[in-house]
């Protein structure tokens, strides 16, 4: 089965140029929004390297939905997905779902898992773009929710639906280049290599799995079956792990002034 | 003693036309940065009104500094501020303020306290501009962390320090108006008449207290010792609260996978 080839698209972003965007602004050069050329840029490269295989996410069940127009109700449009856990990941919501018609198509959110989604003979990737100003992004960014990961690691299980999909991460390393911004180095990282017990929950932070993908460990042996179990263990930790610290930050130190 | 005169303030902010930012970006209207100008516009009415008592909070500490050259041991700067409850709220850490000379000014800083400092024999007020486009922005936006706000309360509590400083919020809504932002409406609120219990704490998002400051209830009636003693009441039962539900929700339902 043929699969994106991630390591051609590390070549042809490094080094890559885009035009700045902003300029008038004046404003800082970063977060989300400066890096999104480099977004597109990935997004047009498997594009045209994958061209009935590489969708926007949105894009994806759009076309779906528009290619089955006779499947109208919200369970026979889940359906159509062949995959429980996958269908989690990227669908809408059921009012979204059942409102969905070619007049009114899915456009993009901010929260949806996957900047990009490649699909080929039931396979599904999940793609994200992390950019970072190597100049100013020190702190690692949000990748995805831990509870989220932890309702797909248990739908896994449930469905033992283990080789159907896979989350991989494109992080993208630019710094300022006159009037463009320059792509200085890309990495691969995939979220089911990287030994879960790794990973780092930011409670506080929404909930979110935060590492720069320069960083992802990728050392991991076991079978995705292994991964799940041993992800919601270190998940369940985490958050006994959260609430004793709550306990002796936010109250112990309270209680005597009650 | 003469305090911050907020109604005028409202009357002088309510129409106000900015020039709109980053117009070239093509970008969302919405966001922190875009309602910025009207930040500005609160800090310069009060500046003009009150020269010498209004500084940015950066500020008003380059100031105090600088008009006391001797004064160079970290303690010692610190007890230029004659409250330790104002001193959590606005110093800044032992080494910062241990590196500040006058050729090391502080600058502004993404997580201070207030935007803008009252002070007036020896009484301050914290007061911070919150910007709202009210046809984005729904989500009420972040005041405070809960937890600093608890810190505070017990060190009120501690130095039976009641009366010498205020959190004052001014809310600013505005819409789009060919160019420029206007000013719809603009909004007080003083955080000690709130009461406690009334108050939003939003635990992954930063551990913040949330409000508009349009919705911010006024109706305390009690004494400032018993708002700080009924807030870290109602700190500790949220907190107490937020476990339960992280048991419930994160811990309890993935056990059967452990």
């Amino acid at each position: 089965m043929r699969r994106v080839n991630f390591d051609s698209l590390l070549v042809a972003m490094r080094g890559r140029e885009v035009e700045r965007p902003n300029r008038a602004s004046g404003g800082t050069l970063s977060g989300h929004a400066t890096g999104e050329p480099f977004e597109k840029s990935v997004y047009h490269i498997l594009k045209q390297s994958y061209p009935s295989a590489i969708f926007k996410q949105y894009e994806f069940l759009n076309d779906l939905y528009t290619k089955n127009p006779k499947v109208i109700s919200v369970r026979d449009r889940y359906a159509l997905l062949d995959s429980p856990t996958v269908l989690f990941l990227i669908s809408r919501g059921d009012k979204a779902t059942k409102e969905w018609s070619l007049d009114h198509l899915f456009e993009e959110k901010q929260n949806d898992t996957a900047d990009i989604l490649f699909r080929k003979d039931g396979y599904y990737d999940l793609i994200d773009v992390k950019t970072r100003n190597i100049v100013k992004d020190a702190q690692a960014p949000n990748i995805i929710s831990a509870y989220k990961l932890a309702r797909t690691c248990a739908l896994m299980i449930d469905n033992e639906e283990y080789d159907t999909f896979g989350m991989k991460y494109i992080g993208i390393d630019w710094e300022e280049n006159g009037d463009n911004l320059r792509c200085t180095d890309a990495h691969f990282g995939d979220l089911f290599l990287a030994n879960p017990d790794t990973l780092y929950i930011n409670w506080s932070a929404g909930l979110q799995v935060q590492f720069h993908v320069c960083d992802l460990d990728q050392s991991w042996q076991g079978s995705r079956e292994e991964w799940a179990r041993v992800y919601l263990s270190m998940f369940v930790r985490s958050a006994e792990h959260r609430c004793q610290y709550m306990r002796d930050r936010f109250i112990m130190p309270f209680v005597k002034y009650l």
